[in-house]
């Protein structure tokens, strides 16, 4: 975590933190780091995972228009990646059923937002990028539309939960992605590769080699896919484990740019190890708001690290994000009610519990 | 963060982390940190607060037994360190009324522990320590008791807490603690002076000084404090606002040996304060076991750091702390049911619920 230090001398020389929010600005750069950015590179990019990753394992099902809702109030905080839907078979993921209307409904009519969005959407398979590309014909995006669409792939780093997940192979299933990828970069559009379990398996445990991960991303790269987003599935990993896993992507030739991490905080580790990304270099983070998604493989406990966690943390150390944090608090908060479950950000609690207590006194 | 560097280092240097826990050993020095511990210096204590920070704020009156049996449950651990109770007036903490004979039956029954045990008791004023007093007199600790009494004084950071909480502006309250620590000491008694609302305070913002903090914890030590716990009340505090902090205990000639942390997860950035304050060279740190003890300042958040995630957290780091996680993880379950609320502690959600999904499985 050396980078965090002069992330944090930086900090102290500036005026003390009064507000969560507003005190971005440019960092000093940072040292002894492989492929340091350059200086000023403050700019965290957060890519929110709410309404697909966060939302695809509730079993209640929740209504197309909550869904929409929730994509259209995201869009209003500054988010500029907002993953929206899945392209998978409805018999085995039945919440993703109706993507393709929340697609259309992006194309047709773009939520308002501060900037341009890069929408991404999961399809895990040729059918899956099939059903997307309907909609994308029947709909292209216009002039005025600033937005983008992006397609993403899923791998796994274990061949247990590939098997389990993809009931194929690592080897078939980057042979299937082939496919999926090469058709999404034929219509222009942008790909992410998800690559799960990075930092633990819930069959195989805590040693997942990083060098097949990397061999795994590398795989994916040279397909065309232009983001590698490494997903902590169990939230195993841990600080030295984050640092061996990015070395292995660096002796690998991958380049910072071109990863995102996605932790979960079901150990609560995740800004521990998004402190050892940052110092590494890395700049994109995945999240999701009311920490949405819980994680299957241990019951009750904590999945996908909130957003209003990560803002809340990346603007502590003074950089940016461009998100309205309170925005994203008060929507963590009513999307938990729509779903019935408890907000489960520790950021957006203290926010409205601390709102709630001012009002109470105002009220005396 | 750069001390976490080496420590990152040494647990490259080893085999992957298989386990939570187990992985405990010696670790590089801290190079660059002022007052870093020399080499080997690996083993963090860990004071556990549950029984008492933790509790007093439930409004549900709990019985008598239930606070003995979480510390006898407790002291099995291998913890070293338990605050067990507090000797303020009923009327103003009711829930810490029978402190007494919680006092006593640590006195006269011992709870079996693999080790000695240095347990701790608020005393707010020189009442509070006469009554710890009387017990003390008639139950003496005698040479088959291998633990310790601590007594406890608690003063703020900022005049407004202090006003509200003690009655009195910052000075007059050192000044009633000289009393009870030189009360305390000339019965040998061990003496921790807690400092709250160091990196933030409800009534006036993050802008604490730093050096005002210093200036009491200077005051607290020459009256004969053996220890200064700085509390993060709030949980406002950040990785520079920790790293301030405790410069400025440094630039004031106060030893790391003599700290300890104490921080909230309020805004979940406990974990990533304990390691700026590792880095420091800090190895003294407070949490409360389930997270018990919430956040009057901010209704429905989170409050003390879980000891489950905590000793985790050094686990993960190649530290020790000497206490059995899974033995924990089951005693904050256990007391969050005794006491009718959800388990705050992630780490001891995700212990507890892989073991249901095992149990669900080999059933099957």
């Amino acid at each position: 975590m050396s980078a965090i230090r002069p992330l944090l001398r930086y900090q102290n020389a500036r005026s003390r933190l009064r507000q969560p929010r507003g005190l971005a600005s440019s960092v000093e750069p940072l040292r002894n780091s492989p492929q340091a950015p350059p200086p000023g590179d403050d700019h965290v990019r957060i890519v929110e995972v709410g309404p697909r990753d966060g939302l695809q394992n509730e079993k209640k099902a929740i209504p197309q228009h909550t869904k929409i809702e929730l994509i259209s109030r995201l869009a209003r905080t500054g988010l500029t990646d907002i993953e929206a839907g899945s392209f998978v078979a409805p018999r085995w993921v039945p919440q993703m059923a109706g993507s393709d209307s929340i697609l259309q409904h992006i194309l047709t009519s773009p939520p308002q937002s501060p900037g341009p969005i890069n929408f991404s959407f999961l399809a895990p398979n040729a059918r899956g990028l099939k059903n997307a590309q309907e909609v994308l014909k029947l709909h292209t995006l216009d002039a005025s539309n600033r937005n983008t669409i992006e397609i993403s792939v899923f791998a796994a780093a274990s061949e247990s939960f590939s098997q389990k997940n993809l009931n194929c192979d690592i080897a078939t299933s980057l042979e299937r992605f082939k496919e999926v990828i090469q058709g999404a970069k034929a219509h222009d559009l942008r790909v992410r590769g998800y690559i799960s379990v990075v930092l633990g398996c819930p069959f195989e445990g805590r040693d997942i080699s990083p060098q097949r991960v990397a061999e795994i991303a590398t795989n994916l790269l040279e397909m065309g896919v232009d983001e590698i987003s490494l997903g902590d599935t169990t939230g195993m990993g841990t600080g030295p484990s984050t640092r061996s896993l990015l070395k292995a992507m660096h002796a690998a030739g991958i380049q910072n740019e071109d990863i995102a991490c996605h932790f979960h905080d079901t150990y609560g580790q995740a800004l521990v190890n998004t402190a050892v990304s940052l110092e590494h270099g890395i700049r994109i983070f995945d999240s999701s708001v009311g920490g949405l998604g819980g994680c299957p493989y241990s019951p009750g406990a904590t999945g996908n690290v909130a957003t209003e966690d990560m803002v809340y943390f990346i603007d502590s150390l003074g950089m940016k994000t461009g998100i309205d944090l309170p925005a994203l608090a008060e929507i963590g908060e009513w999307i938990s009610g729509e779903i019935d479950r408890s907000n489960a950000s520790n950021v957006g609690k203290a926010i409205l519990g601390s709102r709630r207590r001012r009002a109470g006194e105002s009220k005396l």
